[in-house]
């Protein structure tokens, strides 16, 4: 039986004898009596196993585990309603199944989160570690569960590519001319999905991929990995309004779902990590998604020009972190979707509105993370759209067939990018990107 | 509205106007009356727009409505009990939002898959890749909630990677020593998640990866690609028997709720693809899953040695894909888990059965397919492991964080490994493997 079935059933297993498995948290008590508590992967909370002298237990056994080992105990469920924990277990039978050696790195408190990210292969079995990986897990399942239950498809773009989605040459080459080629011609790592994903909702109506994506930009902030996931719906026949209405009710439906399945999570890190936490995500899940021309927000941030490093601010340029993060923390409070961006600044493919100036495209910034989606309807007149991309020396070879979607059917699609990682850091709290996917790839890290 | 939408509440609309836009699969008719077919990608059905001369549709615009084309219809939907369809919608309005141009390569009838492979960004609009990608869709989305419902994490092992999981040498370099390196050192793209997985097995329990993989092997079979997506479940405490009772429960849930979603998909490929199919599949969700020892599978391999190229079959070999065949097709004629190999064909890292001979590994063979799942209980015996490693000649300080965890913890565990695209091909009963993705990757062939 799992501690999470112990905990749900409390009240009818009272008394009952019950075997599980799992991992030592704690060892303390004395000559007399130990508490050792374990942790067995399947909720946030522990079961406190109580092992007394004069029963069947060994204390001498018992005494030996350390931090870390994984232990097999039979015994008897009592329910504590008014102890600090609603459950424990008195032990009948205790086997250590496997000790930790004396090397263990783990100690039960204060340890870095810069130490931790030394040692990614034992890290989750902190408690930080453990409610940011459960709430992950919990938030790409519902994902997957909020698009099923809306009926989109899940596509699959190639991570390896002969295309570059975004123009920007940060892409990981896998296979280039210098040796012998596996495909025939140049190949990278993917940085974006859309292309393929916007053929497949050319026909499919709604689609979205869920897979790793590359970035070879040697930039080390607290923001950036080389490796990330990344969510890309698109969705045929929706303009720009229909999109951020899509990307809103998403973020909404599994960030309150994920909440609801992890209280306990969310009470810790609350406490421990980011006080705040839970009126922050209130603020976004109890009001409509704020929306902002960028032009107004040129704006607003012009008249708190003084403030930032980048004080030239004007109509054209790309906003700096510290420009959205003012907007999203102290001009909103909350999650501000910005759109209507300068093209100059923008893609390729996006949607050219009728100013000749701007796309249609939206940046969502939220507090403490920056940018959180990048989204557009897609430009799907393909004479502006072979314009743009001549204009911006982009290969029209290389593109044609994504090109020729506009020539096949493809009258109107909006989609966007949501990066996986800056959403568990967003929800979680947790400030740096390299703790919020397991193993973190970084310039010059490559660990395990 | 949708067509699922329609379709699913027929009776109710019966005689109410509705819009909707889809793509155009057929333009017949003549000059008073035409009918139009149109998908709108939410269900593998279509639904017949009938427009009438008199009515206030312009036929002449109709007519000029070609295959592909994406078009806005309303009109009222008529309930047709007796019909070839359930439904039909007689228009009142009528637009072609994009028209396809005259070059649009799909044709009604009678490509062939190879041609189609050629253009891949279109021929998920053709009824067999609407249907096989749907079905994919679906198995990936119950794969997610099945995990989901029985509290395992998903976890997220990295793409890119200094480790060999397989120590089979097949890996794409993405950052090699002749360049300046990204990484500090040399970086290959992952070739199983599996190795991550463990570690956080141990402390979560049950978890799984669902993920690309990449072997850069120049074989061009039916059944091999370069990049493939991989579901590899790892769990805490599991021994052999019981990792193969969780991949049986896996396909059997995830098979059956995917041919109860989709029941016209399924005929379809019955009636067009893969005669049998359903017999096939009914055969392995209706009987205890075959498990067989390989030693007795050499015993029935050898009483048929003639019919094989390879004819030399002695304890030790690597089953050839005939042999494997031979196993499900024709001794079992459903799914067999062919276990206990010999310890000198397979990883370093499966659990060394007593006899000193094999270890405790599995792989599944399916009929049509071959080897869907490999899977192992894990060697967890540190001295055992070193050992192991040092007579295959693996660098042992590379895997030193994954030998740890034998030391910190590790007791037990058992996993597989599950090629996603094969499942696929046993499912839907296609035969290639470069039709079971959407933009697949071979040797020489990186199309878009």
């Amino acid at each position: 039986m799992t501690i999470k079935e112990i905990l749900k059933d409390v009240e009818k297993l009272h008394d009952s004898t019950i075997k599980i498995k799992g991992w030592t948290l704690s060892n303390r008590g004395n000559k007399k009596i130990k508490f050792i508590t374990i942790n067995d992967g399947s909720t946030f909370a522990n079961l406190q196993i109580v092992a007394k002298e004069g029963s069947k237990i060994d204390l001498e056994i018992v005494d030996q585990v350390r931090m870390g080992a994984s232990v097999l105990v039979k015994g008897k469920i009592l329910h504590t309603p008014n102890g600090k924990q609603i459950a424990e277990m008195v032990a009948e039978e205790f086997e250590i199944l496997k000790n930790t050696d004396e090397d263990f790195p783990l100690q039960k408190n204060g340890m870095s989160k810069e130490v931790l990210r030394e040692i990614p292969h034992l890290r989750h079995r902190t408690n930080l570690f453990r409610a940011v990986m459960r709430i992950r897990s919990t938030l790409s399942q519902e994902l997957h569960a909020h698009f099923a239950s809306k009926g989109y498809l899940l596509a699959v773009s190639p991570i390896i590519t002969g295309n570059d989605g975004e123009g920007a040459g940060e892409a990981f080459v896998t296979d280039d001319e210098s040796k012998d080629l596996f495909f025939g011609k140049k190949a990278t790592l993917g940085v974006t999905g859309q292309l393929h994903a916007e053929a497949y909702a050319n026909g499919f109506g709604g689609v979205y991929t869920f897979a790793p994506t590359f970035r070879a930009e040697n930039s080390n902030t607290q923001r950036h990995a080389a490796e990330f996931w990344m969510i890309e719906p698109e969705v045929a026949f929706a303009d720009l309004q229909d999109i951020l209405g899509i990307a809103d009710d998403l973020l909404k439906t599994i960030i309150t779902k994920t909440i609801e399945k992890h209280p306990e999570e969310f009470a810790f890190l609350e406490k421990f990590v980011a006080p705040g936490l839970m009126e922050k995500l209130s603020l976004f899940l109890e009001q409509n998604l704020k929306v902002m021309d960028y032009s107004d927000a040129i704006i607003e941030l012009k008249k708190v020009a003084d403030r930032f490093e980048e004080k030239n601010i004007e109509f054209g340029i790309d906003l700096a972190t510290e420009h959205e993060k003012y907007l999203a923390e102290e001009l909103h409070n909350a999650p501000v979707a910005v759109i209507n961006y300068p093209k100059d600044i923008k893609a390729f493919y996006m949607h050219q509105n009728d100013d000749g100036k701007t796309v249609a495209a939206f940046d969502l910034l939220v507090p403490g993370v920056g940018e959180l989606i990048g989204g557009s309807q897609r430009e799907c007149d393909y004479d502006k759209l072979v314009t743009r991309i001549n204009e911006m020396g982009i290969d029209q070879e290389d593109l044609q067939w994504y090109l020729d979607l506009r020539r096949f059917g493809q009258s109107m699609s909006s989609g966007f990018g949501l990066g996986f990682e800056r959403l568990v850091m967003y929800v979680t709290g947790v400030e740096n990107i390299r703790d919020a996917i397991p193993f973190p790839r970084t310039p010059g890290k490559l660990m395990m």
